[in-house]
C-alpha cells in the first residue's frame, strides 16, 4: 500500500509545503501536519492568514533595507544607536545574529546579496547607491564590511572597499574568529561578539 | 538589544505560531519564518490558504473516522481491502504507521481516544457505538485491537474485548515486539509488522 493512498488530499498538500520548509523532511512534514489538524480551526486560520499575508506585512526599512514593519525599521529610528557606524551585511536575516551578540551598537546596510558572477549578480544588482548616499551625508565615521567570509564575500568586501574609500572614513572588517567559508546566519553569538571586537581595517 | 527589537511584529506573530509546533523551538521557527520571506507571494498565499482551511478539507471518514476528502475513506472504498478485518486504532493518525508497515490489508475503525478517567474521557466518548454497528452487519471475523500499549490503551482494550465479545468473532491483540509504554504513532515499520504477524488472541 502506498504512503499516498494514506493521506486524503488536501493533507498530501499540506505536507508538501511543509517538506519545501529547510530542515523539514517528509516524516518531519507528516508530523507537523497532523499535529496542525488538531489545532483549532480559528487557529489555523489566524495561522494561515499570517502566512498569506507575510510578504505584505513584512516592508523593508527605507534607510537601511531590514527588515520592518513601517517605513523605518526600529534599528534606524532607534535614538540610542551610534549613528557614525555602519555595518554592512549581506542579508536583513543577518542583523538578528548581530543584535544578538550584543557587541555592536550602530547602524546597519543590507546589500541584498553579493558580487556573485556565477548567479549572474553585479554591483549594479546591490544596494550600493543608497549607501553611497548615506555615506554623503558626513555623518558616518566607520563602515563594516560584514560581508559573509568565503571567496564571493571577500570579494564583494574589496569591491566595496575601493569603491567607497573616502578621507575621514574608516573601513573595516570582522576580526578572524568566523570560520573562513561559513554563512554569518549560523555563527554564534560569543564568536561574533569576539570578531567585532578584534575588526581590521581593510586599508 | 533584546530580540524582540530586532523582528518586525508580523515577522515575531509567524515565528510565535511556528514555535507552537511540535519539536520546533525558537531559532527553528525564525529559520523556518526567514526561509518564508524567501518565498514568491503566491506560493505563501496557497500555503496559508491550506493552513487556513485544513480542518475544513480534511473529513472524517463516516464509515471508519479515518481522514478522508470525501464521506467515505480511500481505504473503506477501496474493493481489495480484507472486509473481514477490522483495526481498531486510537487516532486516525495511526493508521498511515499500518499502511507503511506492508502488514495489513484490512479495514480500520478510529476510537477518537482511549478510556482515560484523569483526563476525564470514558467509553461514550470514543466511536463504540458505530463499532458494534459494523460489527452487526455480521461480515468481520477478526477484530484487532490496536490501541497504545500504555496502561490506559491496555484497559481501553480489556474493556471493548469484554463489550464487543460475539460468537464467531475473534478479537486479537497486537504481538509483543511493540515497546510498552510507547506511542504507536513512532513505531517503525519493522516492528509493526512483526507485532501484526504475532497478534495473539485476547480471549
Amino acid at each position: 500500500m502506498l504512503d499516498s493512498a494514506a493521506y486524503p488530499q488536501s493533507l498530501q498538500r499540506l505536507i508538501g509545503w511543509l517538506c519545501r520548509l529547510p530542515g523539514i523532511g517528509r516524516r518531519t512534514a507528516e508530523r507537523l501536519a497532523l499535529a496542525l489538524l488538531e489545532w483549532p480551526a480559528e487557529d489555523l486560520a489566524h495561522f494561515g492568514e499570517q502566512v498569506a499575508r507575510l510578504r505584505q506585512d513584512v516592508k523593508t526599512c527605507t534607510i537601511c533595507g531590514n527588515f520592518s514593519d513601517t517605513d523605518e525599521c526600529v534599528i534606524c529610528r532607534n535614538p540610542r544607536r551610534q549613528t557614525d557606524m555602519v555595518c554592512v551585511v549581506e542579508t536583513a536575516a543577518q542583523i538578528p545574529v548581530f543584535e544578538r551578540s550584543g557587541g555592536y551598537h550602530g547602524l546597519y546596510h543590507v546589500l541584498g546579496g553579493r558580487i556573485s558572477p556565477l548567479h549572474g549578480k553585479g554591483p549594479d544588482d546591490l544596494a550600493i547607491p543608497s549607501l553611497r548616499q548615506r555615506l554623503q551625508a558626513g555623518t558616518i565615521r566607520e563602515l563594516i564590511l560584514a560581508t559573509n567570509s568565503d571567496v564571493e564575500g571577500e570579494a564583494t568586501a574589496a569591491f566595496l572597499a575601493s569603491e567607497l574609500a573616502a578621507p575621514g572614513l574608516s573601513i573595516t572588517r570582522l576580526a578572524a574568529g568566523v570560520p573562513v567559508g561559513a554563512d554569518l546566519s549560523y555563527a554564534d553569538a560569543a564568536t561574533l561578539a569576539s570578531a567585532l571586537g578584534g575588526r581590521r581595517a581593510m586599508r
